[in-house]
């Protein structure tokens, strides 16, 4: 169903933040974005393109399509 | 590397549209597009959103991310 890609990219990058204890404030600075933006991508509301994906993954060192696997 | 994703995508449609003997044409009235619009889907030339691969992918009834992976 249409949104449920970035509801899952969002709770993908959560676990991912929460997992090495970092703050949305570090994880924003980390991406390179705003943190109320950040915010936005973790609460699913944030229909990103697929270069913007892959940009965060590339950041993190993941394979961009693990962002959108459950 | 960023624009991989939408390549994928685009070698998958190919792929998916090719093995069901359908034309461009006929893919891009199905999916509900403009027809150069799908020919640039197809050569990955197009970064969608999240919600217009999900919106792809319904009409075609498979899983969003199996467009986005090898």
């Amino acid at each position: 169903m249409e949104g449920d890609l970035q509801k899952l990219l969002g709770r993908n990058l959560r676990a991912y933040r929460q997992a090495r204890g970092l703050s949305q404030e570090d994880f924003a600075e980390l991406l390179e974005v705003h943190r109320t933006y950040m915010g936005g991508i973790e609460r699913g509301e944030r229909n990103l393109t697929l270069k913007s994906v892959e940009r965060i993954a590339e950041k993190l060192g993941v394979d961009a399509v693990t962002l959108l696997q459950s």
